[in-house]
């Protein structure tokens, strides 16, 4: 991989670092490298698919996470294998993908989907400082309710020691993003077919209360738009 | 890796192969091989992320899809250098992943989601035949919407040459879901957090009709729960 390492663009906007890997190739028209961009997908997305070889075979496993100044924490069970092999080094490729949108064309090759994505490159470590994974873990929380890890009991020392923690610096990747109508051939725009777009959202439903919970939910507990 | 292939399972449900990458090597009571479990969560999800190793390091890319008669199609821009890493025989891993709630527990520690996933393994191979090769692409705007395709232009050759599709067997993997409320340590019953469960559901909104289109419809425009 030929790297050409860009801290920051020519407007001093904070930036990835564009290497070989994350040049987009195609329709680079709707990527950026703009870490604000990067940070807005990854605060709304819930989940990243996260992709690693083991014993030389590709894996995606989805999971949660939460990023904390500059880094992609994601977390499991000590002995998850997934985790294992990303804090013994295993390089990773991290996707977050947001879906906005069924795109619907006159032709059926110009259909699409309107989506927010953010690909993340590199080698996680494992996270020991335990006041690190604390906040890592508290995080993660967060990243799933804003402000819930304050309404839970704190991990406890052998909580902690039955998680793995690892981090990623956020620092090679990229964001893409497709958005608008249809983009259809010329020729095509006289068909009667219908064509536009159906908004994707992914609704939060109203809270159900565990039956024994005695708590008063220390969120905003009407439905809202993830 | 040590196959132990089982085409069904005792009680003969048709079934994937379990083989020593699909064993579920934790929580294995959230999983399952049955072939209809796997096809229920691949005709609801829209997209999927491929896993797949490039130049010996790991790639995932998100993807729309769709499944016919036992084979998962991809597809993508004849340049598009993923769905060619798979074409010239790159192993990969897809994972499908359905969002289905937060699980609030009172402690951090178990806080979870519930989730219904597919993973599947194996290479792929590039569709040649132009029949084929067409049933698939408008089964994938199918996918997105039941009925579509009916509704649209179909490709010409120029697009067929343009376009890349492969597909994979739909034989090894597994399926794997999370659901109900939180599940606590008997001593954290009594402290005063909420505790529960927020669902998920992806939403469709109204379609949003492209100005100049002059069609009617050919789905049913209420939103609908993807």
């Amino acid at each position: 991989v030929t790297a050409d390492r860009q801290g920051s663009s020519a407007e001093d906007v904070p930036s990835l670092c564009q290497t070989e890997r994350t040049r987009l190739r195609r329709k680079a028209d709707r990527g950026c490298y703009e870490l604000e961009a990067v940070r807005a997908i990854l605060d709304e997305a819930l989940i990243c698919h996260v992709g690693f070889a083991f014993e030389g075979r590709p894996w995606v496993m989805p999971t949660t996470f939460a990023h904390v100044d500059g880094y992609l924490y994601l977390h499991g069970a000590a002995a998850n294998f997934a985790l294992r092999s990303l804090a013994e080094g295993a390089e990773t490729c991290v996707t977050v993908t947001l879906l906005d949108g069924l795109v619907l064309a006159r032709s059926a090759f110009h259909h699409s989907m309107n989506y927010r994505s953010v690909m993340l490159f590199g080698r996680a470590e494992a996270v020991v400082d335990p006041d690190e994974k604390t906040r890592a873990l508290l995080a993660i929380v967060d990243h799933m309710v804003a402000g819930r890890s304050a309404d839970t009991r704190h991990p406890s020392e052998k909580e902690l020691r039955a998680t793995l923690v690892v981090r990623l610096r956020i620092d090679e990747g990229s964001a893409k993003r497709r958005i608008g109508g249809p983009v259809e051939e010329p020729e095509d725009m006289a068909l009667a077919h219908w064509a536009g777009l159906i908004p994707l959202v992914l609704m939060r439903g109203e809270p159900q209360r565990d039956g024994e919970s005695t708590g008063a939910p220390s969120f905003h507990a009407e439905p809202e738009i993830s």
